[in-house]
């Protein structure tokens, strides 16, 4: 039996959430097809859960800062796991609910449960019904990325789709990965007692692509767990229950691994070949980033995690609206992304905010960088958080300001003020003049700002220092 | 005996050590003259060492929020007060040495240390020594105000002069005042353990003048210190070391007192009738903000908490730097002062950015109203912080931000992302458009935004909200 259907969003997290209410006002006859549990990928199994978790973790680590400030019996605090986790749980289950309220009763009906399979460009299977729909928006989502060797093993192999359901995990515990889950959840596990070593190829930590950053980033994490970098990890489990991780000159063994490698899309998923789109040689699909249109389908659309792009909630909110707008007006628009963010919710903090020092090196661009270093900030020193590096830069001929990376204390607000910046195209004379209230971690951001106007023009910055701008 | 200079600053604290700068590449001839210890009132009894009494308060009472997180024995924890302050005061020494060294040691021997009183308009008495200055600079800076009738009191009566130099302190404290500086030291001595009442007249609470924001923020500190306001407090001490405070239907007694009714400026002690100042009706030189030059007189400038305005540091230094400029420079240089922004580093923070909500009733400004209830905010429920209000007011016509009060976790940063905006004159319908990270209380502020861009424009926020902008 086929179903006619002017949309089919092939998913309901925050993709196919965020394109429903565009679609609503000029048609009723949408399917909305899931597979899997329901609830968002953050609210579920990401941002959020992972957010209580390194919040408990953090409170647990502030006892070793207490003594000095006149606190004591700190080493009398204690963990208990599995109130821990329940904790964590407890919370998700709000967050979930709260993202299955709203638009998801709205949908109701018009949801359909199971996988979807790409008969021709217009058809759908799910189960035993065939959907037949004018447009398509494919939000599908992502998977943890987990080596099928692995699947054998008999230790536990947790990614962060079942590290939240857990009541109790083994003391020694191999994350694979210093990315952002890697180092979001490492760094939490290791402060909640958890010997935890995070193996990692390039020596890149937190998403930070800056080498000084990096190095940075190694140095302050290492003093919470071990850092291993390799390209010759090699995974085993020479005996049931018993992992063992070798490099080039050592071995450790571990009760469990956290696969920490990252997400890959599911769009590998949906036969996507018998619908004859044209994918890139990962298996993504092609598609205009502002309109989310597929390159070989008008009447196709792509958002959120299934791009293989960064997995970030806002962006997925941004893409599903974009593409459900398309669906239903006339014409193709395209809409101004937002300046890029991301954000590793680790302490310090770490972030990327606009073009990366990696992009800028790719692209070639002439660049100078403001830097300012967190170990001896005021504010930094008065928290106890005094630990980290921010690089800032700025195009060397017209003072622009061209992206940041930063590992900071409150890194996560420094990133909204840089990523808004630069939004609002100002440069860095402008953002020189902006008030810095006292004491504060932005006056680490200012004197990084400070730093790269001067390296791009040591007569004007000097002006600027000495005074503020003429009226 | 006369000396005669080019340019004498009086106070060196942060308006003078930021004027000095601005004056050395022009002239050697400079007298810093200085009465009292050296090292500015931010660094010495300001904001630095209240950071971190703050800081260790904030610490103790998070044990509160242990238990339910699965963290055992939070109970067990024990204030070693004389150790929390000579953390407090080890820190403070630190900042002070940052402060006294660079410009300090530069300026060497151009220092006085003495009152300087003015003999007539060019010629300040200092000791037995006659100053002859061709211009001069008033950064005399500010004292705690303490009336008269309490200094003979024999129960400690505190300000934040010697607050942080105390060992111990009395069970039961007075705080008189609940600005900035009352509930900031207030609430810290409350979870430090005190027994604080915190007494103000008007019911207007860490500077807020919004009543809703008041009414939040009495609601919320007052789980965890008393508070009473009564335009009718009558204090005194019955019997020596008891304090009694009563007001029109109550009375409650107290060991000691902190004083906290804000700062005077220290002008009252340098004669400025000698020099013909015209003042206003509280004895301040009339003066010029763009430029810190008086009105009676072209040679005289005033810089920091000797204005009577807001003590706040990086107004002074920005006042000292531009009354420095114009000491050296030819004619009057006016210059663009930095977006308005006051934070009171209690918990949640307080703060008023741009026009306040009193500014704005007095000034009849047709404005609107957006606004976030942090009490169930997601990240801030993460932190267990999840209590607050924030308030932004727009321009009924223009949308332009005209300014906003905030009593939020993380408020600090919001303020300056408001204050940020509100300097790069971004509408509210721009500020929609910048990217908000997912889960950070930046979110909450996009509330609030989104709410007052319904109430300016309910057809073109519903379109912002639905879809970005066309690029």
């Amino acid at each position: 039996m086929t179903h006619k259907v002017d949309v089919a969003i092939i998913g309901a997290g925050s993709g196919g959430l965020s394109a429903f209410p565009q679609i609503e006002p000029h048609t009723q006859n949408v399917a909305m097809i899931n597979a899997g549990p329901y609830g968002t990928t953050c609210a579920r199994v990401g941002c959020m859960p992972s957010k209580v978790l390194i919040q408990t973790a953090s409170d647990y680590h502030r006892r070793t800062k207490l003594d000095q400030r006149g606190i004591r019996h700190g080493d009398q605090l204690e963990v208990d796991f599995a109130a821990v986790m329940e904790h964590v749980r407890s919370l998700r289950d709000r967050f979930v609910k709260g993202v299955m309220g709203g638009t998801t009763r709205r949908i109701g009906e018009r949801h359909i449960q199971g996988e979807a399979r790409f008969l021709d460009a217009h058809r759908l299977q799910v189960g035993d019904q065939v959907i037949e729909a004018a447009q398509i928006i494919i939000a599908c989502g992502s998977r943890p990325m987990v080596p099928d060797a692995w699947r054998s093993f008999s230790a536990p192999v947790l990614t962060s789709d079942e590290i939240f359901e857990v009541e109790s995990l083994p003391g020694r515990i191999a994350v694979m990965g210093t990315g952002v889950i890697g180092m979001e959840l490492g760094q939490a596990l290791a402060r909640l007692g958890f010997e935890v070593t995070a193996f990692g190829r390039s020596g890149r930590m937190a998403g930070l692509t800056d080498p000084a950053l990096n190095k940075c980033a190694r140095d302050v994490f290492a003093t919470e767990l071990d850092l291993v970098f390799s390209y010759q990890l090699d995974v085993s489990e020479p005996e049931p229950g018993r992992i063992r991780v070798a490099w080039e000159d050592g071995e450790r063994e571990f009760d469990a691994i956290l696969a920490a490698q990252g997400r890959i899309s599911n769009v590998d998923r949906l036969n996507l070949a018998a619908a004859g789109i044209a994918c890139d040689d990962q298996g993504i699909p092609l598609y205009n980033p502002l309109s989310m249109q597929l390159e070989s389908h008008e009447h196709i659309y792509i958002a959120g995690d299934a791009t293989g792009r960064l997995p970030i909630l806002h962006e997925a909110s941004d893409e599903g609206r974009i593409a459900g707008y398309n669906c239903v007006h006339p014409g193709t628009t395209e809409f101004r992304r937002r300046e890029p963010i991301a954000v590793t919710f680790s302490e310090p903090n770490a972030a990327v905010v606009g073009l990366s020092h990696a992009q800028l090196e790719a692209d070639g661009i002439d660049f100078a960088t403001g830097s300012v270093d967190f170990s001896g900030q005021g504010r930094a020193l008065v928290m106890g958080k005094n630990a980290g590096l921010l690089h800032v830069y700025g195009d060397r001929q017209t003072g622009a300001l061209l992206g940041a990376e930063i590992l900071a204390p409150s890194g996560e607000h420094l990133a909204h003020l840089l990523s808004w910046c630069m939004q609002a195209d100002l440069d860095v004379f402008e953002v020189l003049r902006m008030p810095y209230y006292h004491p504060v971690v932005e006056e680490g951001l200012r004197t990084a700002i400070r730093d790269l106007a001067k390296a791009i023009d040591e007569d004007r910055a000097r002006q600027e220092l000495d005074v503020l701008s003429d009226t």
